[in-house]
């Protein structure tokens, strides 16, 4: 099972929205086929294994990380593959999550005769897909918020001047974020003054360039959120062509968008100045975006926190202390007593080149 | 060597101003006396282990974590105690920091006839004495500064609320620092507003108590910068009796001080508002006081990293997100561009219960 975790890892970039799944098929000791799925489309971790393996797949056992499915998708289902295949029993290390559909494929098998098992290194395998998980069982994708400071928390001058507080090291790692993302989030704000693109840059992708070709990497859906309708053709975001969806609450008529962009209307929010963004989350969910990413400046991302929308942030802090005139990290200007401060836990921390990246959860 | 850093570590929270130092006696390999300076006044290490040692010293090699002394102290020099034991060869991690007398140890060792070396293990062996190494080479004591904050780097509320963002642990392990220390620095706001103590308290050391006795504590000289002769003897810090330092810049004569206080004036700051925080360090270095802990709120904090008073910072980071509208770390109002950012190298990160603990070298 842990070379079954491993195959699924290698899939980290391609596979999303679909769950990286690994698939070991093991024989009298011996590893007779392995395989994992590498992207929507192609084939499934078990008929990759099952096509290694040919002939010896008769009587083997397939440890697999993900329950094995029993629908026709893009792709016939897997429990039926396994039971043509002749395996004599299959382990996975959990169920689908999706409740609907949980433990039908297991139950596929054990009607074909086959030995079955769950359960197996399972907090590992969870940690493999929090997205499709959190979509699965909650119809809404897994948010990670991306910010950048100084070690006092601030992210610009009192001036506006960022560029740069993190190390080109920490900016190399927010393009793995974004190229592990199905969709990237900001604001107007953002690209406006900052002319961000949100694509992932090949050449600035570092350490992953040696273990994927270009062709497999994909870009994020970019989704921007302009509740007052300023962004314009003109900006530097729309000369890649890349997908874009824009998400206002009004529809706005004024400009001719390029083909790549998509233009979403979504409700006020309570109080009635910006975008819902509980309903953009259900607008990225309905479309199958498991694994977001927002990347805004402080009063977006204050406001996706204190509504708590996030559930992992993720901080790179530059070795710096730029003092209290600088600008901080979000506006959550509800949260005006002690007790009302969101609460983290730290679940790693590391250096990249000299910052420090904290991922913390939400509770 | 090893084993001697071992042995000087066993000293942290005692030996101070005197540097922590190990010595072990190794005879026909194996160890036949080792030692350790327990506090100023007690017997060095040398001392101890060839005490231990007795008639075995004859003949063995000592690994010691600092060159012996050669001039009379509080105790008769290390060196020819040595040479009286009939050693008959010294290793020394560290020369002596002081300029005026490194190498005198090992020469007089050498005029007898006894084999010396120096530098094994050396930046282990620095590491444990920052302070008596600073005040030997640069006649200034090593600062550290400790804050504690919300990972977005805010104290407290914009109401001033601030107890307790970090974690019971993490104010335990500032009971440790202090403890560490031989002088703890803070601001009148901080006494006054806080009603801080600034001692050492034997119920909340945790863990240490299993390695301590009560008695074996000391108190740091608490050091209150008073610009504005605004302390009053009513104040909770006064109703404990270990030694407290007030500095301001004019004689203060209005009230009647207990007999632990002392009272030192100090010119004012090129601005003129505020006590010469560089006049303060010299003052207490003047006083052998080597490893000082700076414990104070975002103005005083803010001026001596500004002013590049520094050496270490040490930041507990609460799993908190408190927004904008909390205080700040620090305030350093000439840092306006991000080129006058103050640059830090990180240098050690550690959970201290669920809060995390950043250490910092100011460069």
């Amino acid at each position: 099972m842990v070379r079954a975790l491993q195959l699924a890892r290698k899939a980290h970039y391609t596979t999303s929205p679909n769950p990286r799944v690994g698939c070991v098929l093991v024989k009298d000791g011996d590893i007779v086929g392995e395989g994992y799925h590498i992207k929507a489309g192609d084939g499934h971790a078990e008929v990759n294994a099952i096509a290694q393996a040919g002939v010896n797949a008769q009587g083997a056992t397939a440890y697999v990380t993900l329950e094995p499915c029993s629908h026709f998708g893009r792709t016939p289902p897997c429990a039926q593959g396994l039971i043509d295949a002749g395996v004599s029993r299959v382990i996975a290390a959990m169920v689908d999550p999706n409740p609907q559909v949980s433990g039908r494929g297991l139950a596929l098998l054990e009607q074909a005769g086959i030995q079955c098992a769950s359960g197996l290194l399972e907090s590992d395998a969870r940690t493999l897909n929090p997205g499709f998980i959190k979509l699965m069982t909650e119809k809404m994708p897994y948010v990670r918020c991306k910010l950048a400071a100084s070690l006092d928390g601030k992210t610009a001058m009192a001036s506006g001047e960022s560029q740069w507080i993190t190390s080109k090291d920490a900016r190399q790692d927010v393009q793995r974020l974004r190229a592990q993302s199905c969709a990237v989030i900001s604001g107007a704000d953002a690209v406006i003054y900052d002319q961000a693109r949100m694509t992932v840059r090949w050449s600035e992708l570092g350490v992953l360039k040696n273990s994927y070709q270009e062709s497999e990497l994909r870009q994020p859906l970019r989704v921007l959120i302009d509740s007052k309708n300023r962004l314009t053709p003109d900006l530097k975001l729309f000369s890649e062509t890349s997908p874009i969806l824009i998400i206002s609450t009004e529809v706005e008529s004024l400009h001719t968008w390029p083909h790549f962009v998509e233009q979403a209307v979504v409700a006020k929010s309570a109080c009635g100045q910006y975008v819902d963004l509980t309903e953009v989350l259900v607008l990225l969910a309905s479309k199958g975006l498991n694994d977001v990413l927002v990347e805004s400046g402080r009063q977006l991302a204050g406001a996706f926190i204190e509504q708590g929308l996030v559930d992992e942030l993720i901080l790179y802090q530059a070795p710096k202390l730029i003092g209290d005139s600088g600008q901080g990290l979000m506006l959550m200007p509800e949260v005006q007593r002690l007790s009302q401060a969101k609460n983290l836990t730290f679940s790693d921390v590391t250096m990249v080149g000299r910052d420090l990246k904290i991922t913390a959860l939400l509770s």
